[in-house]
């Protein structure tokens, strides 16, 4: 069986994730949607949120398990019969992150591998962190996130 | 089964190709290596050659095909339930390009998805074209092509 | 009154292109499209064709004008009441190129400047030339352009 | 009358900010510079000085006025009969920040358009961060701002 | 005598630092690796602690002097016979930072030059921050640094 | 004695490489300014025609001296005890293009070094073609060549 792992903050998940996501669960017999918990950052929602919000927003997805993380990724992979890491791209400079970031797996576990799959085109300027921006100053945000995310966001806010 | 196509010219192929190929059949069930026949290009290996270039320096890989094909990459996989297509990324260059391509192979099928794997980075900076300019120019190549593709350049030049 | 110039080779017009005159003629009081005969390259359609395809597809649009021009853009804006030429952004790759030539126009004529309006995103991959490679492959180009374009280009072809 | 907006934080304006000043002064019938009000962020001058030492380095143009805004630029602009954003590009990065912004800016309002000039090439390494963090060190910064704007830099850092 | 500074944090000297420190060492009579002493931020290992690592990695290079400095580097190598700055570059966004940091250094003092090597391929994804964050998460860095720097990273964790 | 190589096609010379070989000039003992002779590419001078300009504009340099050269560079520099080749930036495109040279040419001869100067930034936009696009289209190119360019430019194009 052939498995990936889709890893991320997720904080919270856009409709650019979705559609990577929907796209690898068409691709792999399983994805499993990773939710990074980093002690170190304050999140906008908690890890529970982001995976409750993930289970809303992917219900109808069958080979898809949704699961946190902290640490390494490579870590939490071992032993979970999973060889490859997607990742989504929208940009150079993303580019050049993750390519940083995949050659270290591949330092660190040399039987991973990481593949990128492209954001589709008219979600190239979504990111979490923009629609965040956007919402706290009261922006409409329809079209980016999925109703059930744009109403948690914007009761997180109030 | 979770087959995939590597498409290219591989005139000729070099290990940083070969290095995709392996890695894309540890990740694959099948990887169909497809080469192109551009009837509007001189090449320098002929497309037979080429195959069988690419045939002697990965026969010990058993999940892979090697076949050619012409026209639309997309037309060519239509019917033999191939739905990945996977590319190698060096740089910044190739990603817009790569992007591009991408984008209109979803457009025109959108049931097919491309993976882009990052090549190796002591494999970044070859290409096919640098490595016939180096050999032309009588420069050492040792090292970026099997030694089998080596001598079919010295050959071809000679 | 505000006049921009949108130069091109426009061989042939594309949706890309109909997406940034429209935007343009939003804008600006009134806007010349300009078609630019290079005597050095062998087009797909002639000038005169290219300015027919572009009347057809632009007819909507009342403060446009369509023209040809041929040598320096600058030389041709001359004594033409124009101070801005509009150009389109869709990639890194573009830019680096646009702004070398944006720094040269400012150089011979420094009273011009260059305002460049990013792509529609659901064009971004969108070339003249990606769309006559796919036509020429029989690959389908619906969306890309308009249909009477559509309709030229597979004339044309055959 | 075609009017544009230019916004920014310009804390404090430099030679670079002036130059796009003066040509989109040049180009539109009016321009309005809007200076950021973020109130989370510490910035090294107020808006009220920032304003004032671009009115004292803008005092001969014409057709600008100067204002400040705080919360989204979109819902600033809205009925004020301005459809213009003009942005300068000086480099590749600037340029992928600036397309996500002005993408998300023609989501929240279609009918506005950013326009972006290229900075003149000898401002193109000039931002107000870096003025900033070398002034602090007591390095010389004049011909990166104008004369007021350095000694306003020294009095705040004594 | 040909003399170049080598500047950086160092915070630690990494394998792809001492590649840089060694090719230089050969290009130039004498190489001056400059610790940057920042009082705003607060560093992993101290400037006395990161000039100890430095001395015990490059101690078979006999052309090398290790310093540290505070303020602009400009500053810092006036009088000292030293007019050429050399920086090593991984990837396209090392270059646009450090194209503006060159331009500014070649205004505040025009007599100095910024040279830019290469950074090894196979050193191309490391960098002092991703090491101490792998470390932290308990990573295997064997590789990236040399011995005493990875056991000094260890040591300071616990 | 550090000596070094600035290696190019010079058709012509520019302002642009005449900053570098200055600058070169002032870091290194000897600048070698190699001038390629490509049997392949059909130029606009000819290469006595290259190294004639470059001796009329670079004359009030003493430690520099024009050669020209075919084949590999690095087998052109073997035992002319040269071990840095210098090469101008002007931006990312250029810098994707000459890393992968950079990184040949150190696996052609480990011992050789590639330096990297920025090109100043007034100069940025400066190519020998679009000098002579302009040219051949009756544009002013005063202040990008040395006047002596200028002619013979406008000379051969008559």
């Amino acid at each position: 069986m052939n498995s990936c792992i889709y890893p991320g903050s997720f904080d919270p998940v856009t409709n650019g994730h979705l559609d990577i996501i929907q796209r690898a669960a068409n691709t792999f017999d399983r994805v499993v949607v990773a939710v990074l918990y980093n002690p170190n950052k304050k999140p906008f929602f908690t890890v529970d949120e982001r995976i409750e919000l993930l289970k809303k927003t992917t219900g109808d997805i069958g080979n898809i398990q949704i699961v946190s993380f902290s640490g390494l990724l490579i870590d939490f992979i071992e032993n979970k019969n999973i060889n490859v890491i997607v990742k989504g791209l929208r940009a150079v400079s993303d580019f050049e992150y993750e390519f940083q970031m995949a050659l270290m797996n591949k330092k660190l576990s040399p039987k991973v591998e990481t593949m990128f799959m492209m954001t589709n085109s008219k979600y190239s300027y979504i990111s979490s962190s923009i629609i965040k921006e956007v919402a706290v100053l009261n922006g409409c945000i329809r079209g980016l996130v999925p109703e059930v995310v744009e109403e948690a966001i914007f009761d997180k806010i109030k």
